[in-house]
This record gives structure tokens, sequence and C-alpha cells, in this order.
């Protein structure tokens, strides 16, 4: 058998990922077959199970690859003193996390956000994704929360909240702006950054005298 | 034939969406049949077909009526000047939604949540619930426009920012709060309050002077 490069595997890994994706994005999870991903990727099946043993082991894996980079994206952030700001932060992340994705399309669309929502359906009734999407979500959650620490040290946020409440309410601005580009279509990510920035900047009406900087 | 009562009719019409959003909850919609939704209403096919044609007519009609309830709180919103400040305004409309379908449950945990990502599922593959819920959408999203135009004019926020942005960012919050507890367990309304109260009150590391009041 001839020898094979590193490099050569791991396209050939990366090959068969992305066309997992775009068929669990497609169909969704569960009426995607391995014969789909075999024709999507215009691989014999040989040369796909030699890397995965089937749809469980590719779907964990995607899942794994994307909460592996965020997770590290945002424990970057965490070891920076201070952190960038919330809208920033998510919009640099996000955009990344789209942006390594977007050759990957269905109908035309970027296939990710759709894939997001696909995950979750078939996370409600799979225990093993459940756990892996689980892991993953903590893992950020906790960056998340010493984020939210190192604000609250820096004088930027009140210490009056949890750093966990703070941390869910990001991680759910963030999924829940996948979820409406999935449903509705594309929005650049600018859209979520300029929304937290203006509600960043709020105050009390009590404290809005009209006339001041944002009147 | 005996007459009815509307408040049966009423009655008899909640009963078989209930049944239906909780079997939608638990197998999704493509999975369950019409068979399943009459054993769990424990009414026979007659009692159901005189309000529901089918599975389509009964999504569109859980959707319309979630859809609806929401759109008339934020309209009703949009009408105060001020309205509520964000964190609260969306604790107590998300607060409602939740309390109202508290008594339908999967396995035990709260239907509702798990509805949603279900309902978004299906919508990917379903043009004529993608139109129900589009509608919807657009309805929140203009009303959520409406309501921090108002924050603008009272100076609770800075006109920087086009109304449009915050409101997509408003509803990316508060569904991703939803998809949040359908994948990882229930959480209080008040998770995303404090998490929202916390960052409407940020401000810049600049502006910030160790020993103020988040010192």
């Amino acid at each position: 058998m001839a020898r094979v490069s590193q490099e050569h595997l791991d396209a050939r890994r990366r090959q068969i990922l992305d066309g997992a994706a775009v068929c669990f994005a497609r169909n969704g999870f569960h009426a995607t077959s391995m014969q789909d991903v075999l024709k999507e990727v215009n691989l014999s099946a040989g040369a796909v199970y030699r890397y995965f043993s089937g749809k469980e082991e590719l779907i964990a894996a995607i899942v794994a690859e994307v909460l592996g980079s965020v997770r590290a994206a945002f424990e970057e952030a965490a070891r920076q003193s201070p952190p960038p700001p919330p809208d920033e932060l998510v919009a640099a992340v996000l955009g990344r996390t789209l942006a390594a994705r977007e050759n990957l399309t269905v109908d035309g669309r970027p296939a990710f956000p759709r894939l997001v929502i696909q995950v979750w359906a078939e996370t409600l009734r799979n225990e093993d994704l459940r756990a892996v999407l689980g892991e993953g979500y903590a893992s950020v959650r906790a960056a998340w929360a010493r984020i939210v620490e190192s604000y609250q040290s820096a004088g930027m946020m009140s210490r009056d909240v949890e750093p966990d409440r703070v941390a869910r309410t990001m991680i759910a601005a963030v999924i829940g702006f996948l979820a409406q580009q999935s449903l509705f279509g594309p929005a650049p990510v600018e859209v979520l950054r300029d929304g937290l920035r203006a509600l960043m900047g709020m105050r009390d009406q009590a404290a809005a005298a009209p006339g001041s900087q944002f009147g």
C-alpha cells in the first residue's frame, strides 16, 4: 500500500466532514443515510469508513469541531485583561465561525445556521449527541463567566449580577441569532454587534436628560 | 343534534391544540401522526376533524396562537411611552408565554421550549409553516423596532444604531434562551432578565474608574 501523507489524510477527512455537514444541513440527521454522504463527497464506502464508523461519529465530529473552535476563542478572550467588550467579542467569534464554513451551502444559502437547527432537533432524541453538545455548552458557558468576571474586575460591568447569568444571556443572543438566520435568511454579524452595543449603552429614563449625548 | 355551547367548543379546541403541541414537542412534527394526536387527546377522529383538517392545520394554529400573543404583548409595550426597559419587558412576555403552557410537559419537563425547536426544524422543509412563522417574526420585529424608537426618543438609548438591529438582537436573545432551555434544561426567566440588565449597565473601560459604583 502506498504511503499517504498526513496532509492528504487531513484533506480527505475535511472533505468528508464538509460533505456530511451539507447533507445533515439539507435534510436533517435522521433522514440522511451514509449513502447520501458517500454520494455527496463522491468517495467509496471504503474510503469514508476508514475515517468514520457512521453517521453518529460524523455528527459528533462536526459538533465537536465547531464547539472546540468556539470554546478556544472564548477561552482566549478570557485570558485577556480586560477581554474585548461583548459586542466586539461576539461579532469576531461568530464572524470567524461563519466565515470558516461559508463555502458550505444548501440551495445557495450558508449551510451552517441550518445545520445548527438540525443538530438541535436531533439532540432532542439522541443521548450521545446531547452529551457532546452539553459538554461544549458547559465549557463555553464557563469561559463566558470568566470573561464577565473580568468585565466586573475592570469596572466595566456591575457586580450585581451573577456572571453565569450574563454568560447564558450572551450564549442565548448568539444561538438565537443563528436560529434567525437559519429560519429567515442570512444577516451580517454586524446586526448583532450593533444591537448589543445599543443595549450596552442604555440608561435609565430617570438619568436620561433630553438634549444629552443621546438626545 | 344537541346544541353545544361556545364555551364547550372552545374548551374542546384548546384540548386538541394542547394535545397536538405535546405530541409535536415529543417526537417532532414529521414523526407524529394524526393517530398519535387522537390517542393523546382521547377523542374520536370525528371529534378532532370537526376542528382541524390535519397536522398542517394543527401546527399552523399552534404557531399562530403563540406568535399572536407575543406580538400583542410587544405591540402593547410599543404603545407605552416610554416602554418598559428591555430586561423587564422580555422577562414579562417570556414569563407569561411559558406560564400559559406550563401544564404541557414531555417527560416531566416543559414541552414548550422543545416544541419551539421542533417547529424550527420542520420550518426548514415546510413552506407553509415558513410563511406563518415568517409573518409572525416580521410583526414582532416591527413592534420591537417601534419600542426601540421610543427608547431613543426618551433618551434611554443612543440613536446611533438602527432600531431594526436592536429588534433582531432582542428577538435573538429570547429565542436563543428558549433553545438553551430545550437542549439543556429549564431556567427561570430571571436569568435572561438579569443578564440583559448587566449588559445594559455596561460602560467603556476608559470611563470605568476603580472605586466607582461598579468597582
